[in-house]
Formats: structure tokens, sequence, C-alpha cells
């Protein structure tokens, strides 16, 4: 397989084709091309030429290609579809998937699509995890699975998988559930073509199994998953009934999610926005961290026109607060960013204090390296030794202090159930920033004996 | 099963047990563990301790536990074992998890480790695997695999495959070779149930098989399978002579180090730490962003003193320098957080100069936004327009220059082949705070007419 190139000419050669209806070949051209090749193609499409598209190509392909498009696009897309030409995708599509888009629409719009879905078995299975919250395994779970009595035999039970895989487009694991549907064990198809046909399923299936319950939280299971390599998890309600299962592709997305997230948080960005967003929402994404940052700066301005009598002799104190600022910043940036990752993977471990105390002799030991710079330039510079240690003893306890805050809060949060890495970014640069200025020039008047 | 909890006094008794030699009461304790958990469990103990259990219990636990265990811990454990011990653990891993082991030791260990492996075949193909870059496809595939030859049957297939499998823990494509070990196509397990005896694997495989070459980049591959949804894809070389596979686990672990080294990156931390590291480690990877803030600061210094005696009028414009740097800093931030996540998505298409042009729209909006509460704030405290309308003028501009910049510096990074992460985070707050206070300062003194 050549690896797919998306390519300006291409796109081109397919919006000129849609302008002429060209049907034929429209198909020749994307029949052969990967569901997610012909997302992308169709990310650069217009909403109408999207359509057109969608409508033409066969529903086997164009569902899969529906869940992989872009939000918004998704959404004029679905706009312009008609109830019943949604059910026909959805027929399609597992039920995981199908779910992911019905929930994009409107409560009623909902009904109407749901209403039209033919195959009675698959109308049930996603009207039953609509009930699910997103966030939740129920959420991010298919119905599609196979599942074997523990009582069948091996040659009984590769008769029934025959049909069961038939609609099942990837067999990770065979499930064991007894009379009452409740899971006991798992098998691997491997496990199955290895054991001799006349062995029951009671004698060969493994019973560690591991799974998860339908109301776990997403990030739980994908530490689960990811914790255990598994592939696949079952998910099971309180009486250990089994609802479905998950696949590990979905964590995938669920991982690079939860990274970005976190990402664009670090980066003072609210919103999940990408590059190609519009002004308006890229705005709304941003704008409220910048509006933070700018209280910040007059915090920071009111602080240093209360020092301004005091330091008429010293204006040279002023001309370093954008330094004390950032580097208060960068220390209170660095030292959140570790804790929100050793969060996010688990090896945070021991006590807050003992954290505190190594965060403390961290900072002492980069703001002492750092200031001994600084007192030297600022001696030679300025010829003035006082002013010189001043500034530099300032800049120790700043680092220290900014650190601190800077470990204590995503711990904080994190403990208060509050996601701890809204900590790294403008709201710990922000505060750093005013605590850093308004410490040197305490530190700086107690120094200076002003 | 119920999951597994860290506990300090579990930790405390493994401890005791360890000290009292209490070998039964220890392999009793922790035998019916995963393997994942007795790494959490190793992670808490001394490097002595930890030998002790990898000594204890059985290799085809130990191996995985050694392949889950901390960096550190690892490195020194597998000091504290013989090279015929490691290479017995090695005897029970597959191959990629075997080389990721064996590449961490000095050339010359290595050689011993090997010359004690006693399985020709899993010594072949270990040394094979070494010659492999780490980054690269070849350094992050198995030898592992299941593969048939398009002439054979159905049935002759699942004969041969019960021989294969055994050794293959998890079984997700039969791979399809012909006879010159080309790959051909692939077929599912379920494929292969579901068909016909004696039907000719020529006539039931799927020729439309994804691949990679061995000499790809292991960020490739993670971008193709999670594009293409695989939980595993075959490794070819250039004459695509099937040499291997990669499996769906490795591309999670990928996917989360890539997203942890931006993450960390965007936060000023050069190397790969984790909250439990040495504050010298910790000092080694934080130290030189801070000291690059450090030079910013000072070169924030140098520009108002330059500006100093026009300005002796004007104080209050320097009690805003702090708000200006950080605005300057926010915004860059925001924008190359973008841009370095949309390179990473591949979704940043179209022209650099298009990009920039919106980049300028926006910051233009969200500057003017702000400047106009800061217009105000300046004017009804100050009580001077002429100010208040030079801050605020600047702090547009600011704005707009930060903006472009970050969306700039990751775009030209990009192009020259550097990673683009390492423009969100402190290169970019320290450029932008410079050239925030320079242009701040220019346009205030052209404002004010001095």
């Amino acid at each position: 397989m050549t690896p797919f190139k998306l390519t300006e000419e291409l796109v081109a050669e397919i919006k000129l084709l849609i302008y002429n209806q060209e049907d034929v070949q429209l198909e020749g051209l994307l029949n052969e091309v990967h569901y997610a090749d012909v997302a992308e193609i169709i990310n650069e499409l217009a909403a109408e030429e999207a359509t057109y598209l969608i409508k033409l190509l066969d529903s086997d392909k164009t569902s899969d290609v529906l869940t992989e498009v872009d939000d918004d696009l998704r959404e004029a897309i679905l706009g312009n579809l008609s109830s019943k030409e949604i059910a026909e995708e959805l027929e399609e599509l597992d039920t995981d998937d199908a779910v992911d888009i019905i929930a994009e629409l409107s409560e009623e719009r909902q009904q109407e699509v749901i209403s039209n879905i033919e195959d009675e078995e698959h109308k049930e299975e996603i009207k039953e995890l609509l009930k699910y919250a997103e966030d939740t395994a129920g959420g991010l779970m298919a119905k599609e699975l196979v599942k074997v009595y523990d009582t069948w035999t091996v040659a009984g039970c590769l008769r029934r998988i025959r049909g069961q895989a038939e609609e099942v487009t990837r067999v990770h694991s065979v499930y064991v559930v007894n009379k009452q549907d409740e899971l006991v064990g798992r098998l691997s198809l491997k496990d199955l073509i290895v054991a001799k046909n006349e062995k029951k399923i009671a004698d060969i299936y493994i019973s560690n199994v591991d799974y998860v319950n339908v109301e776990d939280n997403v990030e739980d299971v994908a530490k689960v998953m990811s914790k255990y390599d598994l592939e696949a998890i079952p998910v099971v309600d309180n009486s250990k009934t089994l609802l479905g299962r998950i696949t590990i592709d979905d964590i995938v997305d669920v991982l690079k999610e939860e990274a970005d997230k976190d990402y664009q948080l670090a980066a003072g960005i609210t919103q999940d926005v990408e590059a190609d967003d519009s002004i308006i929402e890229l705005t709304r994404a941003r704008l409220p961290w910048l509006f933070l940052g700018l209280v910040g700066g007059v915090g920071a301005f009111l602080i240093m026109e209360g020092f301004q009598d005091t330091f008429n002799k010293y204006a040279v104190l002023f001309f370093f607060t954008p330094l004390i600022a950032a580097m208060a910043g960068n220390v209170g940036v660095q030292s959140s960013a570790i804790i929100v990752q050793g969060l996010a993977n688990d090896d945070v471990k021991g006590s807050i204090n003992r954290r505190l105390i190594k965060e403390m002799l961290l900072a002492a030991l980069n703001g002492t390296i750092l200031a001994l710079f600084l007192f030297f330039f600022v001696w030679v510079t300025k010829g003035d030794v006082n002013t010189a240690f001043a500034i530099s003893a300032s800049l120790v306890v700043v680092i220290i202090v900014a650190g601190l805050i800077g470990t204590f809060v995503p711990l904080f949060l994190n403990k208060q159930g509050i996601d701890p890495a809204i900590a790294t970014g403008p709201f710990i640069t922000t505060s750093n920033d005013i605590f850093g200025i308004l410490i040197y020039f305490w530190i700086a008047k107690m120094v200076l004996g002003i």
C-alpha cells in the first residue's frame, strides 16, 4: 500500500468533479481510498460539497467517514441530511460510533433518527447506550462483542462464533458468561483454535478477567487498559452482567484528547480548539486567560506604584521587575507541570509536605545559581554591591516561593477533585507574577534598610 | 477482578517479608498479582529488595515486571543480576521487550547476556533487532508473528497456526506472504474461522494491507496506526520482505511519551524527568530554561534603562512593564501551542502567510478588547488620557507582534526539521518579553511625542 497523500491538486480535482456532478468518476476515484483518507479530503471541502459526496458514496464507507471528519463540518453535513439518511449511515456503524454521532443531534432529531433505524436490535442498543454519560465507560463502550456460555463445548462455540463474529468487526476476546449473563472469564480466539473440539468452555476459559464498571470514568478506563496492556476490556454493571466492551482504539483517542487538553490548558487555552477554527472560536478560547493576565498586570502595577516613594533613589529596582516576574512564572510553570504530569501518571506518592520540602531545596539550588549570575551582573554594571545583593537575594526567595506555589496549587486542586492541569499556565504565571513582585520589593526594602 | 490498590501497609509488609527472607509467603502473596502491579510495588522498594524479589519470583512474571519498573531502578536491578540471570529473564519476553531491556546494558554486557540465551532462534532475532535505531519501526517491532503462505489451504493454515500461535501472546492478524517471503496480504483469525476448510489462502486473503518500512520513524508509525485504527501493523524492508510486527500497546506508549515530552517542553523542562527523580536530575532539566529567562530579564532591564531619561516624567510607564511582558508571553504561548498541536496532528494546512494574517486578525481582536479595559483603567486612575492611550495602543501592537512571533517560530522550526514543541514555553516567553517591552516603549514614546 502506497501511503495516501492529500494534495491540493486532488482536492481541486474532486471539487471540480462535484461541481460537474461526475458521479461515476467520483466513485471510481474514491472507492479504493481508505475512509480515514476520504475524511481528510472531505475536511477540505465546503459543507455542500461534503454533503454531496456523503450522499453519493456507499453508506458502508461514508458512515466511517462521518466519524472521522471535523466536528463543525459533521454538524453541517448532518444538518443537510434527512433523518432517514442519517439512520442509514448509523445502520452501518458499530453502536459506539453510531451513538457518538447521534449524541450531537438535538433531542428531537435524535428521536426522529432512531425511529428510522430499521434493525430493531441495533436500535435498542443505541437507545441503551445513549443513556450513559459521555465520559463514562458506558459512553465509550460498544454492544458488539462475542459472548459464549460456560456450558458450551469448543466445537459448539466455534459454530456460534461464526454467527456472532459476522457483525463484530474485530474479535479481541471471547467473553464467557454463566446462565445469569454474568461475566465469569474470557478466551482468546487463539485459545479456541488451539483447544480440542470436544472440550467444555468451563474447562478452558481464563477466569482472571479484567473488567470495568459501566459508570467508571473514561480516564480511569484508559489507565487500566494502558497499565495492563489490554486491547479490549469488558464492561459490566453492578451485578457483573456483561453489557459491552471497550477497544483500545477508542482509548487511544481518549489519551490523545486528554493530552491535547492538558497541553492547551498549560498554554492558556480553555476550550478545545484547532488551528483551523474560526477567529471567534479561537478568541472565546483565548481571551479569558489573557484577561486574567491583564488583571495580574494591573495588580503588579498597583504594587509597584505603592513602592514608588520608597524607591525614588533606586529606579534600577524597577527595571528588574520583568526579570523577577519572568523567573517566578517560569519556575511556577516548571514545578506545576511536573506535578500535573506525575498526578496524571499516578506516580506522585508520599506526603505533600515531603514534596514541598523537595521543591524548596530544588528551587533554592536553582535560585542560588541564577542569583549568583545576577549578583555579578548588577555589581559590575552598577558598581553597587548593596543593590546587587538586594536584587539577587530577593530573586532566591521569589524562586523558592514560586516553586512552592507551583507545587502546592496542583496538589491542592487535585485533592479538591479539580483537574490540576488548569494550574499549569496563566493561572500560575499570573499569581506568581504578583507574589513575585510583591516579595521582591519587600525583600529589597529590607535588605537596603529603607 | 477487584482492582489492585498499592498501599503503604502492603509495601511495609513486603519489605518485612524480604528482610526475614520469608520466601514462601512472598510467593504466595505475589503470585496472583498482575505483573504491572508487582512493578508498582517494586518501584517502592530499594534496589537490593527489588533484586531479591526478581530473583525469587518466576521468570515468566519477573521478565514482564522488569519491562514495567522505573528506568533507574531497572538499571540498578540489572546491575545486581548476572548475565545468565538476565538471559533467563529475556528468554521469557517477546523479542521487542527483550531488546528494550538489553539495549540499556553496556556493549560488552550485551554480548555476555546474548551468549547466555539458550533459544537459538530467540538469540538471532534479538541480535537482529538490536541493529535498528530505537526511534524507528525496526526498533519497536517484535519478531513474533503468525505468517502463512498464500499457497496453503485454510485447514493447513489452522494446523500450522496452532504451532506458531503458541509462542505469540496475542494474534492480531495472520500475515500472508508469497514464496519469496514478501508480504502480500493479511487475514484475521476470524476470517480463517469463518472460511471453509478446503479454501486456498490465496482465494480469501485481503490484499489491501497497511505496512510500514523498517526504517520509518516511530512517530510516523504511530500516526498511521492511530489514523487507520490499526491494532497491529507489519514491518517490511525495501523489498517488502516481512520482518516483524508492531502492536498498538507499543504505540500507546509512544504517544504518551510524545505527549509528555511536548508538555514538558512547553513548561520549560528539557529532559525526560519525573516528580520522583533526584534534585540533581531535576535541576539539570530545569536550570537551562531558567537561565534563558534570566538572560531575557537582563535584556528587559537594559531596554528599560535605555529609556530611563526619556521617561523621567512618566514613571507610570515603567509600572506597566510586567503587564506588557506577561501579555506578550501569554499570547505567544497560546498561538504557538495551537500551531504546535496542529502540526503534531497534521491539521495545519495552507500557506504560512494565510496563517499569519489570521493570527494577526485574532491578536488585533483580542488586543483591542483588552486594551479598551486598560485604557479606561489608566484614564480613571491616572486621569491622563494621553498616557492611557499610549499604554493601551502599545498593548495592541505588542499583542499582535507576540501572536505573529508565536505563530511564525514553530512553523519556521518545523520547516527546518526541528521539533516545533520547543517553541512553546520559555523560548517564546523570553523572546516575547524582550520584543514586547521594546515595542511598548517605542510606541509609547511615539504616541506621547517625546
